[in-house]
């Protein structure tokens, strides 16, 4: 279900481990359907969703957060009992809602969010090993059955992922605190800046605004699904802001350097922590 | 004087430059001075003040900020009419303005602002082609003397680096807001996060908050020296999140896409300019 960068790597990634499955590939645009054939991403192309998800073992969602209630509503006649759906949203807990209130008894959904991507978008940057070593975030429920969680979890690992679950709701303040408030400030710092000052940027302002450059319909629909969190987020950062503005005023170095010192230690700390999640030796 | 990662890898750009020319380092610990001599950055190590600056045409500052004050104050008798003096602090205003107070009339300082080198610290980091085709910024004064200019900026260059003039004022004005602001957000960034959170962090947070993994005495003296623009450019930064938080506050679907692909737009623009700069071709 949307064959972009995500749901293009994704079939590539499958085919790779499961070198037996049928992939089917929905969309609108034929021109992306065919060259997400001629890619290796799906074996077959589906224009009309009620055949596309006819005979489907597991279901996964490639779209936009913004579309999924739509597609929900229009494929859910059309799945069979025991099928197993799955998505790959940035937030979760509308999606899990949703999900858990449209779809008949005998479907199962659990909401996943693989940690992947790129500010890129488009079947063209679609790669098999997108997936590789990164987290993905499954988010089952009381209503969660676990041989549908097993098998939800069994493609993720299979594309290479680590797997840590969490309620949607932890999920959704999480991660607007380390990833949707993170972009809405690279945005911001672009937008502030006079066109004098964006001349003189140099790699550091480059590398802390490379998130600003993804697809704005995209990330309006996560912005917007997380609007609480988000809100929450800013009001933590802006804690921190004010806190920095005291110790200028006061001219406090002792302060500032305290402060600066441990964001650099808790960085690094991160930082080992992620080198050793890669290379786990 | 001050030999560590920027000052090392100067000497090592220089000595490739201009095979001929005697680099004296000057520094307080004798094992940087003697890892420096054996890694090639300098000719010469001087722990006397006197000794080391006596006989230098061009005198480089690669101290941090904070102890410029203090190095001009103790170096200022030893200078010989005619020598030419810079630095390579990342504020302009103070150090400009107390050279131009401190040194006598025959002694000639140039602001210089290299914008290269790493969160890395330390001579051990130093390489040749760190400077080579980043920008450095110059500010010359009403009171700068045009061969003093040319001295210094042909150092740079020799040392493959692309030169802007700005006026101290207008340096410090926008590196507050294209490198000052982004290195206390990302610092504020890290700080706020829930253990929990950050242990979900993708590649798009470690690149936002690179650059907090900075040396934290070194960035309190750049904050500090420059804490009113700063402040300003907080307050810039506060005006954008604001309007955030109205569009997330009205459900303002089209008016956030807006503001997030302008910001990508403006981030696209920006990321082709410096890879013209780079590959002129």
């Amino acid at each position: 279900m949307g064959v972009g960068l995500l749901g293009g790597s994704l079939g590539m990634a499958a085919k790779a481990a499961w070198p037996k499955c049928e992939i089917v590939g929905y969309g609108h645009r034929r021109s992306t359907l065919d060259r997400a054939v001629k890619m290796g991403a799906i074996d077959r192309a589906e224009e009309d969703l009620g055949k596309a998800v006819a005979g489907c073992d597991l279901l996964v969602l490639c779209t936009p957060v913004g579309v999924f209630g739509q597609l929900i509503h229009q494929m859910k006649q059309a799945l069979r009992r025991g099928v197993v759906v799955t998505d790959v949203g940035s937030t979760k807990r509308s999606v899990v809602r949703l999900a858990e209130a449209e779809l008949a008894r005998g479907v199962h959904f659990i909401g996943s969010h693989p940690m992947a991507g790129s500010e890129k978008r488009g079947v063209e940057y679609a790669r098999a090993d997108l997936f590789s070593g990164a987290l993905c975030i499954t988010t089952p429920t009381k209503r969660t059955d676990e041989k549908a969680l097993a098998k939800v979890e069994g493609l993720w690992k299979a594309v290479g992922m680590r797997i840590a679950r969490l309620s949607p709701e932890d999920h959704d303040r999480h991660l607007a605190a380390v990833s949707h408030l993170p972009h809405a400030l690279a945005a911001a710092l672009v937008t502030m800046q006079e066109d004098a000052a964006l001349g003189l940027a140099g790699k550091g302002f480059l590398d802390t605004t490379r998130i600003a450059g993804g697809d704005g319909a995209l990330w309006r629909d996560i912005l917007l699904d997380n609007a609480d969190n988000l809100r929450q987020s800013v009001s933590k950062l802006r804690e921190k802001v004010t806190a920095l503005e005291m110790m200028l005023y006061r001219k406090d170095g002792e302060a500032l350097a305290r402060w600066l010192d441990a964001a650099a230690r808790r960085r690094g700390e991160l930082l080992a922590r992620k080198l050793r999640e890669v290379n786990p030796d």
